[in-house]
């Protein structure tokens, strides 16, 4: 006998076992209708692409954690480790075959060489998109109802988008004078949640001094009722402007939407100008998303508006407002609410293997059970009854369909509910296709 | 300004624009329908494993295409370049958190550096489908039946499945005293198709001789009909055995799950006894499926019976069956007959952006759409009304909202078919909604 190889993953990646599978693919087909039903288009991009594509010609912090390496053919390649640096190359590349404003949705694996200790993978999945070549507030209003519509989709209790705006944030600096330290502010801000306020208040002052420090804390307290706190940000940012009204435009455009519904919305959409979103990258609106019952997990939805998408490759400017779904925090948070849709299996019903040479029979109602929309399986060997019945019960088969010899002399076919032992004889595969249905339903 | 990245991709490499990942998405969604249908789970494996997990201990031909490197932390890892070796390892490494028989599927990407001369991509999709965990002939019988509504969902035209048993060949190299050649007479009669059968027979008669080479040819020759053809190639393997009692077994449960449909099958089940298939892993019955309209693109799924799916992990044995569909010879197939699913969004209803401060009507009025069901986008920017109408037909979008200051005031809605330029006036959101469906039956 040869060596065993032990079977093993690497450090910081994992297996999908069918339970999880499936829940990852609900959700999975749950957003994609939603992201479909807002006029955007899947695409995709290549895993491996040019180093120099992905990183940029200088390199950075990101740089130690992207798994690079050379081809066959020498060339210095990596794999890709958003869906948003290959978005801004496909953009440039493809700008011309395409049309702008261009909505695109994206969900696939990225991977990172990551320090695994918090909990973190090496490999997981993204889900991007974003609406690029346009700087309408429309599109912005855009990005908060799919949000909307995709965690109300997802039935996950109720939660809040809270949205701000980084040019309105900066018009506030430039009021008190400290324009110059914006990124330094806006960074120190973004650590709100994770430090405190102390502690960002020490930040603070080491940029702006503590007179501006305590302005600065003054004006990202909470806005409890939108259209006030947004006047009271107008006022310390120097009065009338575009990104107040902008802001303003947003808010009405979702609340035009939410008037439409029946039903009251599951999301609230709040200003909140402590937002900031670490990222050099987002100049407009900023947005993030917390779950009402479970704030402490953090943003499940976060996103903004960019002026440049694509600088790196082309001069053509692409701006452009999107966001990310966290998969992985909403299938946390799902578990830990216990709405998680795990599953074993999608089979309806089992066909139990009883008699010898009842294989055509067996197939031919299985055939029958699946053109009337049933997912239906024919245990393939005649296993003990009680065997048949724990392989149903792990893999959460609900009913079962029994055909021996008995049966058959008696013209039946009897549909056992596996979940309650209950048991009814049918006399034809459409008699029992009816009841089936029905069962399902309960 | 920096310099700019030239935007590309590498060789063999490819982008997937919205047409043809849309197609794509579409293949795939019917193709996890069936497989749900037959009882089958998806699971998913990491894109990278270590080396030796995937290549073995050895390393051989496949080898030299293999993307692989060492991580950050110096373990020697590679990109999966087939979903067969990783599923072996994700058996041998659960199969006690699992159950058995285990039906599974998996559609991922696979990466080969192989040379890309012959219009081969270093990057595709494998899409597989087994039942392991056992012996029986009704697995068997599952996987042609799936294999069977599979194309058929695709509506693909029509098609063939042919089929063969490798023990059924080995009892008649048994036979004729050529049992020790097998391999080597397997793998010469599996390049019939490209090589024709001239050179076979050179190939056969370098290994057993003119009269043994003459021998197989006639036992490889068509059975046009199934019985008939399955009594001959039993006569020839020394009579009644039971891998041609497993090919009837077969066919019959097969044609009993056929005899169900209110209409004929779209595919036939052939016993061809010249189907081999050249990987030494298959050991019982084996099968490839072409269109019958396109009979030169080859097999576009292909597969069998093996005894040992993990014995490189595991001292346990798992059987199985399984067969993999070529997801891109069915898309170019597709493509060629002028059944492509393409289509450039799924967007039912623009609504053009046709007068200022109605973002939040629009946003209404897609609100109330999408309810509905409908997919609906908000045009975001007020430009000139032929570019909106450029963009819905870049886009594919078949019908429009005019909603501008004149039809506010008369308290219209106006639904425009830009397939036709019809156009309907409508006295509400609801009443649209009910005009937009019929038109898009259309």
């Amino acid at each position: 006998m040869p060596d065993i190889i032990e079977p093993r993953v690497l450090k910081g990646f994992r297996d999908y076992l069918p339970e999880a599978e499936i829940e990852r693919k609900a959700l999975i087909e749950i957003l994609e209708r939603v992201f479909r039903s807002f006029g955007f288009v899947p695409i995709d991009t290549p895993v491996l692409e040019y180093a120099e594509i992905l990183l940029g010609k200088g390199g950075g912090e990101t740089d130690k954690q992207v798994y690079r390496f050379a081809d066959h053919g020498g060339r210095d390649v990596a794999m890709r480790f958003d869906l948003t640096v290959p978005f801004a190359r496909f953009m440039a590349e493809h700008v011309d075959e395409l049309y702008l404003p261009f909505r695109r949705y994206h969900m696939a694996k990225v991977w990172r060489g990551e320090n695994t200790q918090r909990g973190r993978y090496r490999e997981f999945m993204q889900c991007d998109f974003d609406i690029v070549g346009t700087d309408s507030d429309a599109a912005d209003a855009d990005i908060v109802l799919l949000i909307h519509d995709a965690l109300t989709a997802l039935d996950i209790g109720d939660f809040t988008v809270r949205i701000n705006h980084r040019g309105l944030f900066n018009r506030f600096l430039a009021a008190i004078g400290a324009v110059d330290k914006s990124p330094a502010v806006l960074r120190a801000v973004d650590k709100l949640d994770k430090i405190g306020e102390a502690e960002v208040r020490k930040l603070l002052a080491a940029e702006i001094g503590e007179e501006g420090a305590a302005k600065v804390l003054e004006y990202i307290e909470p806005c409890p009722a939108f259209e006030e706190g947004l006047s009271r940000l107008e006022r310390l940012a120097g009065g009338l402007n575009p990104d107040a009204m902008r802001l303003r435009a947003i808010f009405d455009a979702v609340n035009a939407a939410f008037s439409t519904a029946p039903t009251p919305p599951r999301g609230k959409l709040v200003l909140d100008p402590s937002i900031t979103r670490g990222l050099d990258y987002y100049t407009g609106v900023v947005f993030e998303t917390r779950l009402d019952a479970m704030p402490e997990i953090g943003s499940v939805c976060g996103g903004g508006r960019y002026d440049e998408l694509a600088s790196l490759y082309t001069t053509r400017r692409m701006p452009g407002v999107g966001a990310a779904i966290g998969l992985d925090r909403l299938l946390a948070a799902l578990e830990a609410m216990g709405l998680s849709r795990r599953r074993a299996g999608y089979t309806d019903i089992l066909i139990l293997d009883l008699e010898e040479g009842f294989g055509p029979r067996y197939e031919a109602a299985a055939a029958t059970f699946r053109r009337a929309g049933l997912c239906c399986e024919v245990f393939p060997e005649r296993r003990k009854l009680a065997q048949q019945f724990v392989y149903a019960e792990k893999k959460g088969i609900p009913l079962a369909l029994v055909l021996g010899g008995a049966e058959a002399a008696k013209g039946v076919f009897v549909v056992k509910d596996l979940r309650n032992r209950e048991t009814f004889e049918m006399h034809s595969l459409d008699e029992a296709v009816t009841l089936i249905k029905g069962r399902l339903e309960r």
